[in-house]
């Protein structure tokens, strides 16, 4: 048979590791022919947008280019499917598509999103009849997928956010003043990359000095008193935050600054917590006050990956390939976690149905009483995940990256 | 004779090293006895703040350390002595601090504002008969230091703009739709940071597609009309943009999103270019568009120091140490270039006032006609500058940092 795979959602380091992952089982087994990417996700399907990978990943070199280039080689899209019962046209050109290029099955690299896409195309395929066989590989720096220990991506995004908070608090102390550095981070529904900011003390640092998680109601009172708080005993404050956070009263605190456009899956635009936070402790506080927002650097800073995320990455598409192989159709690959220390994982499948749509939070238990950090519990579950680093391949000072030739088959 | 070392200004990823670099060389000869530290610039020598250097840099680890550490350790300050005529009191209290622990020479890291220290503390030391002497040694993400070829610093801040902005080429272009990517990047009067992000294209990398630069007066209109002509022939279109660009009518371009406070040197706060033009895009061209502001990460991402900036910058340190024993005095060390390839460089001194309180711009003749790229001349001199790694010390999978602890002299 021949295969398919296509990366969807938000960028990660990982996701092109779980590329070369499903890329080099495909290759070490027998049963499988073409192995075909599609571009920008199930876009590339609907369009007839596939390449040959086996004649672009034609080098040992190339595949460990590919595993330390950030974003999605393949291209991405935000693509949601409609309800088969409202539109059913989207299916039978997918599957159209799938078939006239015989392919068995269909590797979908993705967060939650496409985990609803996994699902409603696998029933598809069952319902019509047809042997493809659809598997999603999780990712998202988010790391809410239910059912899974963690997601590929978070890892890296992790460590992004260790390494960098560890310089702004270097940053942040120099000047014999009261200060106050509040660090914006990814994190809409859920605060998994905010928390996992708690790992920086066992380096010896003590920032973050408050975190703040979705996960909690946000009250602007309690944020000022906790800084207060925090100022009786240092001149430099930094606080980890999610973009997420909510005010008591319900919406997202940042309301202000938002855009106001949704995204195709209905999720609001959000910008502007750590301004909005910046500018509270300035007109309260009257002390030094920046804010800092991660952005994007935190999905694509490759060259601070975590040794572990890329080759759990890349484990989890192999294990894709052997499950699909075993039978396995309408699922989501999974990590278990056998022990923190030593830590190690499994992978399992979960169904696909379950994952989509829905968001996993960090547990309240994590959280101190206070509400604004987290507990040893916290550091023992984010610390494996950022383990081992895995420099880029460097020219003239420079990360070197995997482009993808636009070649077109089909 | 004993000497006194401080850290002024805004922090940089080789500050520290250039430290190192004094006090290896300090160590060095026989004729220097105490090393001290003061800490936060000249208001550890005003407030009696000093430190014991020898007993804290006790071992190679903690030398190794030092270098690999963002930031001042010694702690900074933004603090201006004021005209001697006008006010001689703190010349007569840093005088008299210096006398007391018997400094001989006093060196002091800085940018432009701290040369105005040299410059003032030199003259003070000469006119009032001590022998004293004063040296400055550069450094300053923005490289716009007079009569220096570069300043410490800069090629780290080039490097982390280049390799982050090589990350954020791959994120920008993943969704097969038009977008506009503004990075934001330091410099205020010079652009030194934001030019140097071509070196890009030597790794085979498009972007940045735009570079507007201070040095030129910035217009809206033409802003537009050059992102409408990338988007004929790319989907995903990357600008690197000054924070310190002035619209043509006058200011600062983004003069609406200031906070309107000065800094002690007379420095309007800067913030928001990036946002601004976001808007601008999003309302003229309707398309996807995103801000990144590398915000303080340009001056404290010690883990993408360049190594030749490292490597420099403690050279310079011990250049000073060098050139005060011959008896060097009221001036700061400069780098001299001999060539680019292969690149070679020399250190001499400068008069410290004459690098006081002025910019040095990048070149009118490195900018093409159009007025937003840069000439391959550009490319040549930024080039060896970022040339090399030194990753940090890491623990835990992140870096591990060197702090001194509270210890005071005096």
């Amino acid at each position: 048979m021949n295969i398919v795979i296509a990366q969807s959602g938000g960028p990660t380091c990982a996701i092109n590791a779980s590329l070369a992952g499903v890329f080099t089982a495909a290759c070490a087994s027998d049963e499988i022919g073409m192995i075909y990417g599609a571009r920008n996700g199930v876009e590339g399907i609907l369009h007839d947008h596939l390449i040959d990978l086996r004649s672009v990943l034609d080098s040992s070199e190339q595949l460990d280019l590919l595993r330390r280039t950030p974003s999605t080689v393949l291209g991405s899209c935000r693509c949601k499917l409609p309800q088969l019962e409202e539109d059913d046209r989207p299916y039978r050109q997918i599957l159209d598509c799938l078939e006239r290029y015989e392919i068995g099955a269909f590797f979908y690299i993705g967060g939650n999103d496409s985990m609803d896409t996994v699902a409603k195309l696998s029933a598809y395929c069952t319902a019509v009849g047809s042997k493809i066989r659809v598997i999603g590989i999780p990712k998202t720096i988010d790391n809410d997928l239910m059912y899974t220990d963690h997601t590929p991506g978070f890892g890296s995004a992790a460590k992004y956010v260790a390494v960098t908070m560890s310089e702004i608090a270097r940053d942040s102390a120099v000047y014999n003043l009261p200060s106050v550095t509040v660090v914006e981070l990814m994190g809409r529904d859920a605060g998994w990359l905010t928390a996992s900011s708690c790992v920086l003390r066992t380096t010896g640092e003590t920032a973050p000095h408050l975190i703040y998680l979705p996960e909690l109601p946000f009250s602007e009172e309690r944020f000022l008193s906790d800084i207060r708080k925090e100022q009786n005993h240092r001149k430099s404050v930094v606080v980890a935050v999610s973009e997420g956070i909510r005010l008591s009263e319900g919406g997202y605190a940042a309301s202000a600054f938002q855009s106001g456009a949704d995204d195709a899956f209905g999720h609001r635009y959000l910008a502007g917590v750590g301004k909005y936070l910046e500018d509270l402790v300035r007109k309260h506080l009257k002390c030094k006050v920046r804010s800092v927002e991660l952005n994007v650097m935190q999905r694509c800073a490759a060259h601070l990956a975590s040794k572990t995320d890329i080759d759990e990455a890349e484990q989890i598409g192999s294990a894709a390939v052997n499950a699909m192989l075993g039978g396995a159709h309408g699922c989501m690959m999974a990590f278990v976690r056998s022990d923190s220390s030593p830590y190690s994982v499994t992978v399992k499948t979960v169904p696909a149905d379950s994952v989509a749509n829905r968001v996993r939070l960090v547990p309240s238990d994590w959280i101190t009483e206070s509400g604004n950090d987290m507990k040893p519990e916290a550091v023992d579950y984010f610390l494996p995940l950022i383990a081992g680093e895995l420099p880029p391949v460097m020219k003239n000072g420079m990360p070197v990256h995997l482009r993808l030739p636009e070649m077109i088959s089909g």
